[in-house]
C-alpha cells in the first residue's frame, strides 16, 4: 500500500511537471484564438492549479455536454430520427396498425414534416416504437449497422463522422485535465452508448440519455434484457439536471450546449458554488453547416442566447470561432 | 502529447513492477486461507494478467457489489430503513394523517414488524414519503446528520462502522488492479452516496440504487431539484440487471451479493461471454454478526443459495472465511 502511495504521488509530479511543459502546445488547435478559446483555455487552467483559490479537486472535475448539435450535426434531423425513420420502413410490414396511425403513417407517407409536428414527445415515441422487442444486444447489432450503411443527405458521408472537431479537442483537454467528461442528451442512451466511446472517446457509463424501460426475460436459459415500448426518462430540458443528479449524484462543474434544451443544465451546473463554466454553441456557419437559432424546429436556441450575457456563459460563434467544423476524414 | 504517453507508459510499467511486488503480499489480509479467498485472488490474477487467455481489457473491468448484507450489516434492519423509522417520527406532527394509515400508524406506535409485513414496496412507500419534499442538498444534510448521532442497537457504534473489512479489502483490491467498482442496491441512491465515497471509496457516479423522482424548481432564483414522492425505479431482483443497463451500459465481470434481491445480477452478470465471476456471502456467524438464510425477512438467501453451485457462484461462509467482521474502529 505505501509503496504505491509513493508511486502515485510521484507520477502525479511527474504529471504536473509534464502539464506545465504542455502549456506551451496548443491544446485547441482547431480554435481560431478569441475570447471562447480563451475563456475554455483559462477556466481549466485555474481550476487544475494546485494552490490556486479556484482549485477544484480532481474527483469532483465533471463536464456535461449536450450531443446533438453541440458534439455532432443536428440538421436537417436529429441522427436518432433519421435512424428511426429507416427503422420504420423496415419495421412497417409487421404494423398494418402504422398506415392509419401518427405520426407513423405521414412517415410511411415521406411527409417527415408532419410527423415530427408532435414535437419532441412525438419524436420520443417514434423512437420507442421502433426501438422496442428487441434485447439491448440486438439494438447495439441494429445502430451498428445503420451507422455502418447511412450517409448524411447533404455531405454524403457516414453520420458519426460529422462530429465537430474543435469540440473533440475540448473533451481531450478536459480529460488530459482531470476531468471526467459526461454525455447528457435528450437523445437515446443506448443508441448513443454504440459510438460514443469510439467517436468521442466517452465511455457508455459516462453516457446519460433519454431512456425507455427494458425488461429482463430468459431466452435459450440465459438472461437478456429486452426493450420496452415505455419511455422511462426524457433527458431534456429539466430533466437534464434531473438526469444528472439521478446518474452522476454531483452537481458538475463544466456544461455545454447548444439549445434551450439545455438551458436547464446549464442554470444548475453554472449556480453550483466555486468556480463553474457554461457554453453555448451558436450555428451561425450557413456555408460549412447551419445557421440556426430562434426559430429553428431542431435545436431552437432563444432563451438560452437572451440568458448567455447575464449568466457569464461563453457563446462560441461557430463560422467565427472554428477553423475546421468537421474532421477531414474519421 | 508524446511525452504524455511516454510517461504513461512508464507509470504503467513502474506499475506493473510494483503490483509484481505486491504479489508476495497478502491484498486480502482479513480472510482466512480458504477456497472463497483463493477464488477471488485467482480470478483477478488470471483476468488482468497481460497475454492471458482471459485477459480483460481495463475498460470492461467492472465490478457491481450490493450494498445491505454485502458490504454492511442489514440486521435487526435495513440502515436506511431505521432513519426512515427517525424520520416518521420527527416528521409526523406535519402528518396526522399517519395516524390512521399503514404502514405508519404501525411504526409510530412502536410496532415494526407490523409496519414490515408490506415487504420491500411496503419498506420503499416508507423511504420515499418521508425523504421527499426537501431538496437534495437539504436531504444530503439530514442524512449526514443522523449517521453522526445515531447507534446501532446490537453494537452500540455508527452504523457506518458497521461495514465488512474483508469486502473493503477485496474493493481496494479490485480498483488497484483497474476495477471500476460499483454498488448496486435496493437502497436509494442519494442515502447511499452521502457515505459510499468516504466508507467504501466509491464516488457518487458508481452508486446505482432505487430512486425517486426529482423536480427542478426555482428557490430564490437559483434553480434546485426537489425531492418527491414517486418512485421512479426498484432497482432490486431483475431490476438490478435492468439498473446496471441503464446506468452503466456494459455487463459487469463481477457481481457479489448476499441475497436472492442479487440472483438476477448474479444470473446476468456471470451468464456474459468470457470470464465472470460471482459471489455470495453467506451468514452464518451469529457470534460476531448474524446467521441467517432461507427463512430471513430481511435479506432471504433462498434461490440463489440453491444456484451458487450449478452457477459455479463462490459462496462465503463468513464464520468460516472471514477472520474478522468489522474494523475495530474507524
Amino acid at each position: 500500500m505505501k509503496r504505491t502511495t509513493i508511486m502515485g504521488a510521484a507520477c502525479a509530479v511527474m504529471a504536473m511537471a509534464l502539464h506545465a511543459d504542455a502549456l506551451g502546445t496548443d491544446a485547441l488547435p482547431s480554435w481560431n484564438d478569441g475570447a471562447a478559446k480563451r475563456s475554455i483555455v483559462a477556466f481549466v487552467e485555474k481550476v487544475t492549479k494546485p494552490g490556486s483559490a479556484e482549485f477544484v479537486p480532481e474527483t469532483q472535475r465533471v463536464a456535461v455536454f449536450d450531443n446533438d448539435g453541440t458534439l455532432w450535426a443536428e440538421q436537417p434531423m436529429y441522427v436518432q430520427l433519421a435512424f428511426a425513420l429507416d427503422r420504420v420502413k423496415s419495421l412497417a410490414p409487421k404494423h398494418p396498425e402504422w398506415k392509419e396511425k401518427e405520426p407513423f403513417a405521414s412517415l410511411l407517407k415521406g411527409d417527415v414534416k408532419a410527423a415530427l409536428a408532435g414535437g419532441d414527445k412525438a419524436v420520443l415515441e417514434i423512437v420507442m416504437a421502433t426501438h422496442a422487442g428487441m434485447t439491448t444486444d440486438e439494438f447495439d447489432q441494429t445502430v451498428k449497422e445503420w451507422l455502418r450503411a447511412a450517409r448524411h443527405p447533404r455531405f454524403d458521408r457516414p453520420y458519426d463522422s460529422l462530429v465537430y472537431q474543435p469540440m473533440l479537442e475540448v473533451l481531450a483537454h478536459l480529460r488530459q485535465n482531470g476531468f471526467k467528461t459526461y454525455i447528457v442528451s435528450g437523445g437515446g442512451v443506448e443508441f448513443m452508448r454504440v459510438f460514443a466511446e469510439e467517436v468521442y472517446g466517452v465511455p457508455p457509463e459516462q453516457v446519460i440519455g433519454s431512456s425507455g424501460k427494458t425488461k429482463l426475460r430468459m431466452q435459450g436459459g440465459a438472461p437478456v434484457l429486452v426493450k420496452q415500448p415505455e419511455i422511462l426518462l426524457i433527458d431534456d430540458g429539466p430533466g437534464k439536471p434531473e438526469g444528472i443528479n439521478l446518474f452522476i449524484g454531483r452537481r458538475p462543474v463544466m456544461a455545454f450546449g447548444n439549445s434551450d434544451g439545455d438551458l436547464q443544465m446549464l442554470q444548475w451546473t453554472t449556480a453550483g458554488e466555486g468556480p463553474r463554466f457554461g457554453l453555448i454553441v451558436h450555428h451561425t456557419d450557413a456555408k460549412r453547416e447551419w445557421a440556426y437559432d430562434r426559430e429553428s424546429h431542431t435545436g431552437r436556441l432563444d432563451k438560452a442566447l437572451d440568458d448567455a450575457g447575464s449568466e457569464g456563459w461563453t457563446v462560441v460563434d461557430m463560422a467565427r470561432d472554428w477553423k475546421i467544423v468537421f474532421p477531414a476524414t474519421r
